[in-house]
């Protein structure tokens, strides 16, 4: 699909689970680490690569909105999507054994999701948060600490020296999180295979806005795979004046949809048509090739 | 409304924002801290805290799908909310000047709450994430860290004597959090002021199941403050047999919903008995009086 020396940003260092996304994305892509989420986007814009890779949900996790925000305030296109087991291990130095820990790094959403299996193991120690999983693996090794794990990929174990002390240490073991792949130019929709779309829309006023915008999509078999209301950044509260019951406040919503129909089909041309009636805000990130590959999970089960 | 005596059950340090809506919700409550969110649920339970009071959704980092986990594995119910603005501040220990500076520490969420500010103030240092706000704060304070600075609220730097060198550093003015409070007992739904109520539901099958339960609120006029769609815990990945395009997969969601009703009111049983018929699972987390207190910005805008 696409040249072997594609450059494709992420954001971590070498070893984070968003490498292994670009890899999954674009087999041998020359992947370009980003210490921030925004800096991927501007690697993009400059030229400095030509796709970025990001993860917008998790499915234990929920939206990363942060991720959202940006798709909103840059204006690159998603091209695709990937979606990855995560698969968290407990890494140490060579030679370290369980018993020499005191404490455990890693990012914080992976300390949470590791919780109970780390207590079941007998590992009473202490939980540092720290930015990133492959992150927490190179300051151990960077560090020469002897009395630290981290939670982290086993590819980041390979990266910084480091031995697999526990394979598979999330409490649960469906971890996915979904990437998606963002350019430059969209890319043409095509009917042939299936596609997903995604929007974010905003209203002002009106009533029953969001019915009337599912409505367009159910009236023509048209399937949400996404949908969640946001709290409006620049405006969050919404003062009601009603007689009866004073005054209200409210947060006030953006939407976030995902649909299984390409632009590319005069259905879904038709069902944007009627939501841009409704809404005071209308932008389509990207219409996309669904990821169709057999999902597998963790390694062991 | 209460004794002012309640046992208020949050999770945090004393000096966490979790705390000062404690105090919001329960003036004079004697406020209980508990080092993690699911020790703030079993105090309820055990009548060691007559009331919990829960972080559920943020303005900008949106839902705090952990929490909804806890409501659905746990049988309190939501009796109320609370919309506590969020009003960070640069903590140091007395005497220490910013130039001293080499790093500053908070939650990771604080962090990339005040990334720009931070460095407008010319404060290019290290970034250490830790679990929580007051925390850094105390943490800082209990080592005499003299060259670090904590992100977290002007009452952290009262309860742990430390000078605020910066008020209001966050990106963004308008940085709400809501909480819930959570009690053994559900409250008696009421007419005689505005309400709201959440549920939760999930379905196995069927098309525009979505659409047809926000029928069932448009029709009776009842407006929705909230939706959301969440990828199932147990089961994330559904794969779809089609003829035509092979084996997909797409998380099976969850929803969320809180609408403007009390399920005192006719037209709420109505709506609920409508989704019951649509949904495989239906579960009514609490129906509470709305916060109507106004609302007002962060102090000195």
């Amino acid at each position: 699909m696409h040249g072997s020396q594609l450059r494709v940003a992420y954001q971590g260092v070498p070893g984070a689970y968003s490498e292994a996304a670009a890899g999954k994305a674009y087999p041998n892509c020359e992947a370009i680490p980003c210490d921030q989420f925004e800096v991927a986007f501007q690697a993009v814009e400059l030229w400095i690569a030509d796709r970025a890779v990001l993860p917008v949900e998790n499915s234990l996790g929920g939206s990363i909105h942060r991720n959202y925000d940006l798709l909103l305030r840059h204006r690159l296109h998603i091209v695709g999507e990937v979606q990855l087991p995560v698969h968290h291990c407990l890494l140490a130095l060579p030679g370290v054994r369980k018993e020499y820990l005191t404490r455990v790094i890693s990012h914080p959403q992976a300390l949470s999701q590791c919780e109970h299996t780390l207590t079941k193991l007998g590992l009473n120690v202490a939980r540092e948060a720290v930015d990133d999983t492959a992150g927490a693996a190179e300051y151990i090794a960077a560090n020469d600490l002897r009395d630290t794990a981290a939670i982290a990929s086993a590819r980041a174990a390979e990266l910084y020296g480091m031995q697999v002390l526990e394979d598979g240490i999330q409490d649960d073991s469906s971890n996915v999180t979904r990437f998606v792949m963002l350019a430059r130019e969209p890319i043409i929709p095509r009917t042939d295979r299936p596609f997903k779309t995604s929007i974010v829309f905003a209203h002002d006023k009106g009533t029953s806005v969001l019915f009337k915008v599912l409505s367009a999509f159910a009236f023509r078999n048209i399937s949400l795979t996404k949908i969640e209301s946001r709290p409006h950044r620049n405006r969050p509260i919404r003062l009601v004046d009603d007689a009866n019951v004073g005054t209200a406040k409210h947060f006030e919503y953006m939407f976030y949809i995902d649909f299984e129909a390409s632009m590319a089909e005069v259905r879904a041309q038709n069902a944007l048509a009627e939501v841009q009636e409704f809404t005071s805000f209308l932008r389509v990130l990207g219409s996309y090739p669904m990821d169709m590959t057999p999902w597998s999970p963790s390694r062991g089960e």
